[in-house]
């Protein structure tokens, strides 16, 4: 379990860098991007934010662009960032070449169905290996939370009520928040798990909002500018099935907000803080 | 003098926002990004702070990844960023394609020599005609001051200098600091002005500050992990020079930091705070 140093940057008395590592959950290399706070050491072990990224995005989006390094210094949390896919020569990929199936867009879920089944384990990998690579080789603490925006919004929901065990709370920009029921979902879902639809349930937070155990603290933001809002993100979908539920979640519709990192950015500070109530508690 | 807008973005409250124009000075299209905060009105005109851009960058490069909006929005200025070099088809560039010298690598300079010098006008395009632009068509004031990073640092110490009426204050991110004494600004140089140095004086911080007229505030920052401060930078140079003039300026040494964004998002929110002193005075 070694990895190899890619890059390091100084960012608000904190460190970002870059790894590769081989995935045995994946079967490629795959980069990570860790922000560390000033307060991190071994003798001071921070919490862990996940920060689950969107189609076509890889670690660095949410690192360049979210402005969340400053809140994170301030409060003294790591950002973790994973790549959104398998990557390499050896993954298979959209036929096409398509932005929304295949390499960049593994939607966080286990995939059952050839070709994809070998390689396309990005809920494993999140889950499971990715944590034990990040609390064995930094200053941090097994507390984590998770976050994510777009195809990452839905992975940080489905991941955190699937293990409610694991995480202090859970937030999402712009989630795909019903995707069993959106064009991008059904493509990801037929190619990588089938047309059973049932077997789509599990990769679903309508779904398992509707059985969770335990409620996380859960908070959404959703631009109402965003031109994916409509046909491909429904979260009035995930509004009923938390009331319907009884699940308390605070979904705020920010008015003339687009699906950008200008969004992101805006309210970043917010679920920082929102998280460090629970991941500092 | 009309502007295509090309992108709109909410952000922190106010808008970002990228225009298209075709630039008389440049003969070709130019594109440019503003940030208008949420205080800006027809009634309300709010300060501009021009942000210059280093080697290869464009105006979306401080726009995503300095964090600049949302100090920006707090103080209520807006921002401007330029693009680097007059850009198309119809452009001369460097022969072998250089990322530093040609597209994208302006310098802020005015070009004397062929085939620079019928495009590469960016001294006068962003003294001259982009504040007229800007004026003519948003809400903002005739107040105004500038900064900038690396090459666009040098660009805003050497503008500033020569029109320290037309600033109220100054700053820069590892400005290339002394450009007749380095590599890249030789190169530039050379081409651009031609072999008789007395030209290149007109264009060097170091030249500029020493017969000075008026003190601007002046705050230059440079990471001491820059891989490029002893070759290219050497804001030592500067140091000295103003001292022997006697121009007050604050070049501050940052420990650990480089050259990357992830530099000046750290430091961002100091140069808006201390350019605010001066524009909203």
């Amino acid at each position: 379990m070694s990895l190899e140093s890619t890059s390091s940057n100084r960012s608000f008395g904190g460190w970002h860098k870059q790894y590769v590592h081989t995935s045995r959950t994946l079967h490629c290399n795959m980069r990570f991007a860790i922000y560390l706070p000033p307060q991190a050491s071994e003798t001071n072990k921070v919490p862990v934010l996940y920060f689950l990224s969107g189609l076509t995005c890889t670690d660095e989006n949410v690192m360049q662009k979210s402005g969340a390094h400053r809140i994170a210094a301030e409060l003294g949390i790591a950002i973790v960032a994973p790549d959104t896919s398998p990557r390499g020569d050896s993954i298979p990929d959209d036929p096409e070449g398509a932005y929304d199936f295949g390499i960049g867009a593994g939607f966080y879920l286990n995939a059952t169905e050839a070709p994809w089944n070998r390689f396309y384990h990005m809920y494993d990998y999140v889950v499971k290996e990715l944590p034990v690579v990040v609390e064995s080789h930094f200053p941090v603490s097994h507390v984590k939370a998770i976050t994510g925006h777009s195809m990452g919004g839905h992975g940080a929901l489905t991941i955190a009520l699937k293990n409610p065990e694991a995480y202090k709370s859970v937030s999402a920009f712009a989630p795909i928040a019903n995707p069993m029921n959106v064009p991008w979902g059904q493509k990801a879902f037929t190619n990588y798990l089938g047309e059973d639809k049932k077997s789509w349930e599990q990769y679903d937070s309508c779904e398992l909002i509707k059985k969770a155990e335990g409620h996380l603290p859960m908070l959404v933001d959703q631009g109402d500018a965003d031109s994916f809002l409509e046909e491909q993100l429904k979260p009035e979908r995930l509004q009923a099935a938390a009331e319907m539920a009884g699940y308390p979640v605070e979904i705020r519709m920010q008015p003339g907000y687009d699906h950008s990192y200008y969004f992101i950015s805006s309210f970043i500070e917010d679920h920082l803080r929102f998280h460090a109530k629970y991941l500092l508690d």
